[in-house]
């Protein structure tokens, strides 16, 4: 059965390949969401750096993303059409990562943020984001702040 | 006339595309280095988002490469073999960028880095870069952790 969440996953993939071409460079694609996880993920090969591991330009770029598309499907689900940017971003990179890269970003602000948009026409948050190893450890981790403005 | 530095960029783009396929997907190319600056650039066209001006991830990318090619560049004009990494990043986004994407990058780091790098064997230093518009507006700016380990 396709959920009201499977499609919204789709609807991202398709605004992602068809109007960011470096996503679909990256191979970029939609795991699962759940209402509060987004989880995502791109083959390494498209992804390598000089040393055969993630590119750290794209372990950015798909954190980044799946933030981005964390917050579009936060909006898509209660029908609240805002513009989405990314303001500041921060990574650390732990660990070389050798195998397809898995991004998990939760949504877990710390006030209503879809509330105060509405209200105020704009709000700014965190959201934080991670790429772990098959066997757990942490390869990776982003924080972003992304500022959204409604749209009337 | 081709100089030494003119030969070292075209090594370096050459890198690049070769064996970071996310470089060519960008279409990042080096467009001058004079042994302090380097400069380099790539087309909005590949690098566009959803608003129709320069993807953060691109963004991003482009500039952690630049840095990571800044500190080939001084590697190679010393003839020192070093494996170089990122370590961290953070990137500030200033104003959107509707035009194709310039990323300058100076070398000027507070210690002689290279000194540290032959006598210890391993080396972490910082490099900022930036993005600019046309009209010389701060677009992004880029600061960068490098760790870079001595091959033997």
């Amino acid at each position: 059965m396709t959920t009201k969440f499977d499609e919204l996953c789709q609807e991202l993939e398709t605004i992602w390949h068809q109007q960011i071409p470096l996503s679909a460079a990256m191979r970029m694609q939609v795991v699962s969401f759940d209402g509060v996880t987004l989880i995502t993920r791109a083959d390494l090969e498209p992804n390598i750096n000089v040393h055969g591991t993630a590119f750290a330009g794209s372990l950015y770029a798909l954190q980044a993303l799946t933030g981005w598309g964390q917050t579009h499907l936060q909006l898509r689900r209660q029908n609240i059409a805002g513009a989405i940017v990314i303001a500041t971003g921060k990574i650390e990179y732990k660990r070389p990562l050798s195998e397809n890269i898995v991004v998990t970003c939760r949504f877990e602000p710390a006030t209503d943020v879809l509330v105060e948009l509405e209200e105020k026409g704009r709000v700014r948050f965190p959201l934080a984001t991670q790429v772990t190893t098959e066997t757990g450890k942490l390869a990776c981790r982003f924080r972003g702040e992304y500022a959204v403005k409604l749209l009337v």
